[in-house]
Formats: structure tokens, C-alpha cells, sequence
């Protein structure tokens, strides 16, 4: 997940309550209710989606946005859903950017000296080869830093030290984010060597969590890393310690190029109508990890879930569009190429969703529909029950990659996931499918496939 | 830890029995008992050994056994330990050789390329600078490598994915070492190129364990190294997705120097008899943590501990020394040449005991006492019920560093803590501070700080 831009900020009461729906007009007919049910039950016993989540970790595995491993993840992609019996299977190609990890260190050259885990963040530019040395200067938050005077840091190396918060509904994100954008920004302003930060992430093993390092698309004002946490409180401790300047050296080593090529892979299944209702997950990765909670198991459980209503008899009434999207962790970059390429089709786009929170149980079914819709919501909110999901609120998120979508009148809904441990793992190394709890992955499919469902056969729209 | 030698094959019942001192006739008199009692109260307030841990693990950070870092260490013990009030405080040095990591890295080069966590074994010789490329060839247990032919592996990597066994009593580490130890002499009988091993550790997440790579002080036969766990479960996978053979590219940079200076760092609160209680734990860690749980905090315990019972008025009965042991990991040379410099004075050595086993709660105490002096391990351990230690067996292991010393006779006591998790932080990057209990340290202070008292006190011998 690259990020949660708006809809953590808020914090609503529920407005799906299902007694909206038993006073309304919708509500599924006794079949519809009987298939939706058959597809929780299906979902309950899936393994496609444990499948191609084994199959991309392990036959692609580090699949960066851009990177030839990306394309491999694309021809992958692309067999995966034939091979599962979606229609209209294709690459919708675009360029972007390329920036890639050579290598990065960092030590704490004086007085303690010893090396530190740190990794480089996206788009950082690199250091000199034998790197840059500065005396730390370090902010308990981000705001302290940008409250700072512009003199008195130059050559120096900022560090903002800034704890990311543990939460449900991963809310702590996005202040962590705005450090991680921001910090080098800042430190460019002033005349420091490099930035670090203790990273955006909770993980309490040494892992240190990239991500993008800069707003935009541009490249970073000076050489920017994080820290592991615990090597963010080593640097806190020296600084306690230390009667003298901690001084760290900071190395990177990067690969950029103005362009190379990405891409989103769609599969369909056909409706009786071209109105669209898309799902998916984005299909590239950071580096370091296997991308298997970010976002292999967002690819896996969607696909698998349009498979199952696929996999019902006749035509769906809506057509069901599946995507990986390509390039989201760089900068939504397949997110930006699809909303451009149908900027003339969206009113066909009936609801859009993103599967990118990891592979946590879906605990809330929130929607960003219509005033008048919002009983529908209701509705599908009442057929998730059975799987422990709650009616939500109607400010979904939706998702990463459907933000461009949203802000185009896209209605979309998140089927939010618990995210209390997706940041001990969310951009490092230890991003792998170990850590994934299949049971989990199959409530989502059993959900997901119901929405998709229910989505497909509901009369009028949902805007 | 190095390596658990013996102990951990029995399982015995518990001999040290109450009963048995109150039927004989050694007894703490009453006003041991308060002291006693006293310094387990101090102990479970002490504030000195955390004070020394994060002093240790900060300001020095890594410290391979034979480095600049252990110098730096030594130096520290120095004014640590004077500065606690113990004397004749010395470092007793003595030559080594040496070996330590540049860098080391490992891919799947085909089919599935990708980049594998790995590290280089201790004494692992390097690769040629390109690496070393060669088709996977997995055994599920070293016993299945040993039993394989001699032919029909040459230039293959050898890859031993034997799983180790969580377990309290860390009995698990033995089979583990035996894997480590050997794997490297097995792949080098049959022609491999390289070999590699699941790491000898429990871990969960991705970190691959280091440990010394071959029996003895020799260099390995072949490149060695261990993956993390994950990336073990990853080469699995491969193999079994794989049409073709598994290719994998391991490279491991090293310096050695056949000789350089290591040394044992003691203290003393000199005794009104020349008779020793000898406590303490390593100096020295692996490279890729900072030595928290190994050992870190066994020397913070030991030397908080003693520091307890030389504030106590007057002079105790035996002299305590607390000694912290140079290059322990790399194979038990501050030990060796221990046990060698104080050949003649053995006799003299009344009892002795390290603490390397982590952080964890001493939840048993065990002896290796002679029959007669059964009753005198029952005192102590009867004195530690209230910090909830068990009595336990007649055949303590004692620690790494003073195996020398038992297998010469010398008393040994195990204060044997739960090792559920120390493996899973062992000989990892992730052994840092932070995953420190610090009311688990101040439960270790207050048993060995009685036990150290109790022995120093005690008539007769425990021979």
C-alpha cells in the first residue's frame, strides 16, 4: 500500500445500519440471497487464492514498479487469468520513471561506532561512492523540524525520530507518511547532507520499512533512508550518551532512468451490460520482501473471488473487471495511466475496489455511495454479517489505486481488514507469505466474492 | 552461546530435593537467610545490570570475538568494573586467530530470480568475487546428507533444510549445531561448490542466524551460509514449482588474519580464603547484532550480581571473581586459554557458573556438585523458591566457558532460564536491546546475587 490519503482521518459513526434496508425498497430476492450464501461458503473453502498467492511470492517474489521482475509479474498475471477463465485478458501498458536500490548502508562512524540497519527510500538520490558524513541533528517530529531555522544545519544530518502509532484501522499511517515525504524536503531546505528517519512502519524487529521518500515523482532534495526502530532508538541512545557529535556516514547506491515501461493486467467476466465493476489488487511490489502482504494476497483474494462468482451459471448482469495494477507503491502510476485511458468510460464504472491492506480479516464494510443508495450498502452490509463483518460508515477510502477513480465520482467501498500488525510488516524484508494466515485469506475471498456479486446484480447504480 | 555441550541430552528428575537438607546437615544459618533474602530484594530493584546492558550494547555495539570492537570492550569492562568497586581488575589477553565478514549476499538465478537473506558462517572461506553458482541439491536432514553418496554432486550447492525445534530448554540447539558444524565438511567431501543451510534458529521472521561453521578452529571446506527461515521454506518452494534444476549464486566476502589479540577481562571482591566463586558471561558477540541476549545481559547480570554482594558488609568467605569471557563465539578461546593459565590453581576454583542463555527467568536451579555436597545445592536452591526456581538435576551444563574448567573437576551450577524465545533472537541482527525484559534481568540478578552469596559462605567444598 503506498498510501491512505483521506478516509483514516475520519472517524464516523456507522451509517449502513440494516434497518435502513428493511424500510427501503432494495433488498435481494430469495435466490440472490441463496447464491450470495453459496459464495461465502465457497470463499470459506478456497485455496486459488492461497495459490496464486504461493505461485507470485514465490515464481516472481520482489516484483518493483517498473523492474523486469514487474513484467515477469505481468506475463504471470496475465497466464493466471486465462488460466482461471477470465475473458478480455490484456496488458494496458504505460511509461513511467525508473529508480531502483543498488545498495545502502549506514554506520555511526564516532563515538560508538557500529553499523546501523537502514534502507534507502524511494527515489532518494544516491550519496557520493564513499558516502556523506554529517553530525546528527535530531527532531522528535516531523512539525518540530519544520519549525526549525533554515541556518544551522548545514552539512549536518537531520534525523526525525518520530514514532509511528499502532492502530486498528492503520490511521497512524498517515502522519508516518508525511514524515517520510517531507523529511528530506526539509532537510534539503537547510543545507543538511542527508535525512533519516525512523521508519514508517511498527515492526519491533530489525527491519528497517522503505517507501516512496518524496511527494510527487521527482527525486529526493538529499540521499533520505530510515532506520529500523531499533536502530532509530540506538541513535536516540547514542545522542543521550555521547559528550561529543554522534556523526553517522550514510551510503546509496541507485539506478535511475527517465523511462521504462509498466503496466495494468485486466481479465473480465463479461456481463449482460458494460457497466463495470472493478476490482483488484496492484500487482507490483517494494524490493525487499516477497510482496506478500503488499500486495500478493490483495491480487490473490480478488481474482479468486471474481473466479467464484465467475464460476456461477450464466451471465453476471454487470461486467466484473478484474486489475493488477501496475507501478502503485511509485507513485499510482497504473492508478493515474487507467483513469486517464478511461476517462470517457467512467460513468460505466458502477463501483470500484481495491484489495490492499493485507491479508488481516475484514471486520467492516464501508461504502462511499449516493445519499440515496446508501440502503443498498446497507443491504450488502446485512449479507457480510455471517462473516463477522460490521456495517460501516460511507467515507470509504476504497483503496489505493480507485483514489483517482473516487475523485471522479467513482462510488467505491472498502472491505476495511484489521490492520493491527499489517505495519510490522508493510515495505520490508519481511514482507513474506509466512506470516499470512490462510483461514484469513479465505474470509476475505468469501467476502469479497459476495460484494462482487451483489454489486453485479443490484438494480439502478450506486452514485 | 556457542553450543550446548552436554547437559541438554538428559532429562533428569529432580534430585536436589528440600527434603534431602532437611534430613542432612548443612543449613543456611539464620542470619544468612536475611542476607539472603536481603540481596534478593536488592536484586529484584537492581537498576546496575540494565544500566551496564544498555551501557555495553550501545557504546559498543557489535563486538566479534578478536576485533577492534572487543578491544573497545575490554576497555569498557575495565572501567566498568572499577568503577563498581571490584579489584584487581585486569585483562589476561591472549592470540587468536582471526575471521570476520566483508559482505555476503545469495540469489535464485533461475528459474524464479530473486535475492535470498543470507549470512556467511563463522570461519566460512570466501567465494571467488563473482560467487559461486551451482543447482540445488536439498536434504531434509544432515543424517541424509552424511548417508548420501560421495559422487554425483559435484559443483552443486548443497542445501541442508533440517528445521530446529523450539524448545524450553534450548535442547533443540544441539541437532542445530551438529547441522552448522558439519554441513560445510559434507558438501566439501562430495564436490560441492558451496553449501547452505536453514539457519540453525527459530526465527519467524527473516533473519538468517550466524554461528560458528565448522568444527574446530580450521576455515570450512566450502563457502557456508545460512538462510532465514522464510528463504529456506522459499528454496522449498522453488524446487517443488521448478521444472528444471534450481540455480542459486552465493557470495561471501571475508578478511582473515592468522593472528590477532583477544583477552579475558576480571574483576574480583577479593575473600578471606583465596577459594574462588567464578560468574560471568561473554564479551564478545556475534557481528550482526549488538550482543543483547548474547551475551550481553549475561555479563550485566553476573557483575550487577557480584557488585550486590560485595556491597554487604565485611568480606566474603571465598574470593568472587566475575570474568568476562573473550572470544567465546568463535570457539571458546578466552575459556581455553583460561583454563590453561590457571591449570595449577584449579583446586582452588570452588565452584563456577556463566550466564549465556538470554534474558529470560531463571526457572530452575541445577548443580554438578560431588554426592556429598547434594545437600548443599538443595540450601541454595530452596533459598531461590521465592523467585519461583525450581530444584533441579545433578548434572548442570554450567555455560559455554566453563566447560573447560568441568571437564577438569571444578563445581558447576546451571541458574537454567527459559530459552522458549532465545532463539529466536540468537546470532541475528535482531539481537538488540529492545526485545529485553527488565523485570526478567532484575528476577536473574537477585538469584545469582543469592546464589553467589550462599556459595562464597558455605562450609566445606562442593566437590
Amino acid at each position: 500500500m503506498f498510501r491512505i490519503v483521506s478516509a483514516v482521518a475520519f472517524a464516523l459513526s456507522p451509517v449502513l445500519s440494516p434497518t435502513i434496508a428493511q424500510d427501503s425498497a432494495p433488498s435481494l430476492t430469495a435466490k440472490q440471497a441463496e447464491t450470495v450464501d453459496g459464495l461465502i461458503d465457497a470463499g470459506l473453502e478456497d485455496d486459488i487464492a492461497w495459490e496464486l498467492l504461493e505461485s507470485l511470492t514465490t515464481e516472481i517474489g520482489p516484483r518493483l514498479g517498473g523492474s523486469e521482475a514487474e513484467a515477469r509479474a505481468r506475463e504471470w498475471g496475465v497466464a493466471r487469468l486465462k488460466s482461471l477463465g477470465f475473458r478480455n485478458v490484456r496488458i494496458e501498458t504505460f511509461e513511467m520513471p525508473y529508480w531502483s536500490r543498488i545498495s545502502d548502508s549506514a554506520e555511526i562512524v564516532s563515538p560508538f561506532s557500529q553499523p546501523l540497519t537502514v534502507t534507502a527510500l524511494g527515489q532518494s538520490i544516491a550519496t557520493p561512492p564513499e558516502g556523506v558524513s554529517g553530525e546528527i541533528a535530531r527532531f522528535e517530529t516531523l512539525p518540530e523540524l519544520v519549525a526549525a531555522p533554515l541556518e544551522g544545519f548545514e552539512g549536518k544530518i537531520i534525523f526525525v525520530d518520530e514514532m509511528m502509532a499502532r492502530t486498528q484501522d492503520g490511521s497512524g499511517y498517515g502522519v508516518a507518511v508525511a514524515k517520510r515525504t517531507l523529511a528530506g524536503a526539509e532537510a534539503g531546505k537547510r543545507g543538511a547532507v542527508a535525512a533519516l528517519i525512523r521508519s514508517a512502519g511498527t515492526s519491533g524487529n530489525r527491519f528497517a520499512h522503505t517507501g516512496k521518500g518524496v511527494r510527487g515523482l521527482g527525486e529526493s532534495a538529499v540521499p533520505i533512508a530510515a532506520l529500523a526502530n531499533a536502530d532509530a532508538d540506538q541513535v536516540a541512545r547514542a545522542l543521550e550518551r555521547a559528550d561529543e557529535p554522534v556523526v553517522i556516514r550514510l551510503k546509496i547506491s541507485v539506478e535511475t532512468r527517465s523511462a521504462t515501461m509498466s503496466g495494468n493486467v485486466i481479465g473480465e467476466i463479461p456481463g449482460k451490460t458494460d457497466e463495470i465493476i472493478l476490482v483488484g489488487g496492484h500487482l507490483d511490489s517494494w524490493d525487499l520482501g516477497t510482496g506478500a502482504v503488499d500486495d500478493g494476497v490483495g491480487v490473490a483474494i480478488t481474482a479468486a473471488a471474481a473466479k467464484l462468482v465467475g464460476d456461477l451459471p450464466g451471465r453476471p448482469q454487470r461486467t466484473i473487471r478484474v486489475i493488477m495494477w501496475g507501478a502503485e507503491e511509485v507513485g499510482l502510476l497504473g492508478a493515474n495511466a487507467y483513469a486517464e485511458k478511461y476517462a470517457d468510460d467512467l460513468e460505466n464504472h458502477a463501483v470500484a475496489s481495491e484489495s490492499d491492506f493485507g491479508a488481516g480479516r475484514v471486520y467492516r464494510f464501508d461504502t462511499r455511495f449516493g445519499e440515496e443508495n446508501l440502503p443498498k450498502g446497507a443491504v450488502m452490509a446485512g449479507a457480510l454479517r455471517r462473516l463477522s463483518i460490521a456495517p460501516g460508515h460511507n467515507q470509504a477510502f476504497g483503496g489505493p489505486d480507485v483514489t483517482p477513480l473516487r475523485a471522479r465520482g467513482v462510488p467505491v467501498v472498502s472491505l476495511s481488514q484489521s490492520g493491527w500488525d499489517y505495519f510490522d510488516l508493510h515495505h520490508t524484508a519481511d514482507d513474506t507469505i509466512d506470516k499470512i494466515d490462510p483461514e484469513a485469506v479465505r474470509q476475505n475471498v468469501a467476502a469479497w466474492a459476495a460484494f462482487i456479486y451483489m454489486a453485479s446484480e443490484m438494480e439502478g447504480d450506486f452514485r
